[in-house]
């Protein structure tokens, strides 16, 4: 690519001419792109991805687009999300090997990425909605929030390096308001691009009459904006995450912020909660079994991120917090702190993951599990369901103290009949 | 100055002539350098401080040096810390109309700023040796917080703004790295540059065998390096503080950091409670009379605050925390939100507070107060009560629910023999 060139979207057919010379993707793909295979998967809102094929391999080619693509121009976002994506990826991939597409090639003028293709996975969403297992889900992910957390922190860093990263990724402004506005302040009012299925409006009244939930929400979000503990993913959810039967991989880190730790990690729950709200229209004589797997998925991830976390904390607590000479080297147990941490961290999650439960059903993005159900009134009985959990994870964050409380809680709105 | 000139620390005597060329100085002074007055006033630990009179008017010439004085220069700091307290001075002075030094010119290259000179103000911290009233007090720092803390958020600032200025902020690394060692760490073990007075050794084993208080101080430090809520001026205690009978200014805020509200208005409330605690050894008949006033400005400060901050939640809540969308449009009031952020503040304070107590008398930096008391039997002795009482503020500090119980908890130890 030409440089200093400016930005210019790519098509299917430009693609070859315009990447011929980025020797990056010659040496995975091939050297003549005349041959290349080129087709466009984008099925996000914010970009252009390409699948690029060639004798030697194959590669995603992922450009940004100046603007919102589910809204259409009229929604402009800057290309310099890009350059976030690809500064997130490098660090998941360190603190988290093997868990993210390895990037081959970034040019920040075209907002473009060449990246690992991960085949013959597919997106986990799809595979939830079909009723496919995933063998070692639940530890990939629980490791994987885990390792990026602990080493994304203060636990782990140093402060110098912790600084500059929180400086650099300040820079992402327009990418995390997005999350700031249609997560956690527009289910709860009547906002321009909202929408919800029709039948739930005495829910969507219920919840924003609900003075105390919205307090606790705007001190979630304030702590999304304020609390820089560790890099997040920032839209850790199904959609982000690409699986085959039994290997996994996490996409999409372009909403990276430093970030409360319990945010990717309750996001996640989130949309595992989603999932298993939406079966009884996906599924037939499996509906069971299914559900009682997701539920699993929420229970093995949660506890997989606690094991990961306390390994860490014994073996890589190299930051200024909690340092060994306050604890160890005063032949002092430091679990009593660890054990805190993790009480906060689970407060936070499970407070994210209800508001993310709201959203989903009532701003502007929702989500395949219920938009798929083309039976609306089914449809709203099972966002009703869904949203009242949310409400209720909303309010009583603080006291769950173990995974399995919300599981139950779970099983207990899934046979409510709310509408 | 010459442009591109390198760094050299000013002398009284280099002074006139290398700064008779700076503009914004000879408006304030004159135009004459020849007939400049110069003082160095410096008592700090960072900075040279020139006091620069002439016929027009007298200024402040104050200038980093890259070392820390008190240990000289073993110690090495960067020089761009002037750059931070330039950018916290004019934040200050727009956030806080008149209550920090105007500043007149700033030189980067030099780590020079020209400031307002206040006069016949003095150092706060010698008042209170001294059993002087300051009138106003109170109302002036709770006010100060509260606007500074308030207007320095997202309750107020716009969000691209604010994630900006963290972003600037965070370049200031060795600053906040002293209050992260010193204050939170250093009084916890034995470090290198600690120092207590002798009689102390019990009370230090015991602080230090508390696993409970080291942790809850660890928690507090997380929040200290990662939460972002406000610009803090980060070294607020009464030796940052100037003071007529009347009048009143806060200084020297090269600790700005982006951080917790609570942390300003703790440390300058720990700084009062050792003031009271040093007392005994101060005065004579007009003790409880001094003790008492100095109580009441804890009371009145934290009054002040909360009666300012509540009137800027109503009339400056401008930015995306608590949007008037999700509460007074929908005809719901937001004060249960705004009582919740308060006590929010006050455990961080209490917590900050407790904690600035153990540091000064614990770690590197003592402060005047008691270390003014040469009698070291009688210094101890009034120390352990200080100490013992920072331990009961980190311990309690989310069950403090008003000022009052931190003043009846402090006559208590203030009367208790603890050595």
């Amino acid at each position: 690519m030409r440089a200093g060139s400016e930005y210019e979207a790519l098509t299917v057919e430009s693609l070859p001419a315009r990447l011929a010379g980025v020797a990056a993707l010659v040496a995975q793909v091939g050297p003549d792109s005349t041959v290349w295979r080129v087709r466009e998967v984008g099925d996000g809102n914010l970009n252009l991805v390409f699948i690029v094929s060639g004798p030697d391999g194959t590669v995603i080619v992922k450009q940004a687009l100046p603007y919102v693509r589910l809204v259409g121009d009229s929604w402009p976002l800057p290309l310099y999300r890009a350059f976030f994506e690809y500064h997130a990826l490098t660090r998941q991939a360190a603190r988290a090997p093997g868990a993210v597409p390895e990037v081959f090639h970034f040019d920040e003028t075209q907002a473009l990425i060449v990246m690992e293709f991960f085949a013959p996975h597919v997106i986990l969403r799809r595979k939830l909605i079909a009723g496919e297992q995933v063998e070692g889900l639940a530890d990939f992910l629980g490791r994987y929030c885990a390792r990026t957390a602990f080493r994304g922190s203060e636990l782990s860093m140093r402060s110098a390096d912790k600084k500059a990263d929180v400086a650099l990724f300040a820079g992402n402004v327009e990418i995390p308001a997005i999350t700031e506005g249609l997560v956690f302040t527009d289910p709860y009012y009547e906002a321009e691009m909202n929408n919800h299925t029709n039948g739930l409006d005495p829910v969507v009244a219920q919840l924003r009459a609900d003075v105390g939930l919205k307090v606790r929400v705007q001190q979630a979000l304030q702590r999304f904006t304020s609390n820089t503990q560790t890099m997040l993913h920032g839209d850790l959810h199904s959609g982000s995450i690409m699986s085959t039967a039994r290997d996994s991989r996490v996409i999409d880190p372009e909403f990276a912020q430093y970030g409360p730790i319990g945010f990717d990690v309750g996001m996640l729950c989130a949309n595992f909660l989603m999932a298993y709200f939406s079966q009884p229209a996906h599924r037939g004589d499996d509906l069971e079994t299914y559900q009682n797997w997701i539920l699993r998925v929420i229970t093995d991830t949660c506890t997989r991120f606690e094991v990961e976390f306390r390994a860490l904390w014994q073996s890589e607590r190299t930051g200024i917090l909690y340092p060994a000479s306050l604890f160890e080297d005063q032949g002092h147990d430091s679990t009593l702190a660890c054990d805190a941490m993790l009480n906060e961290i689970w407060c936070d999650a499970w407070s994210f993951c209800g508001i993310e439960m709201h959203r989903r059903c009532l701003s502007l993005a929702h989500n395949a599990d219920f938009e798929d159900i083309a039976d609306t009134a089914v449809r709203a009985r099972l966002e009703a369901r869904n949203l009242m959990m949310g409400a209720a994870l909303i309010h009583q964050a603080g006291t769950l103290s173990d995974v399995g409380m919300v599981c139950a809680m779970a099983r207990d709105f899934n046979g409510k009949d709310i509408l």
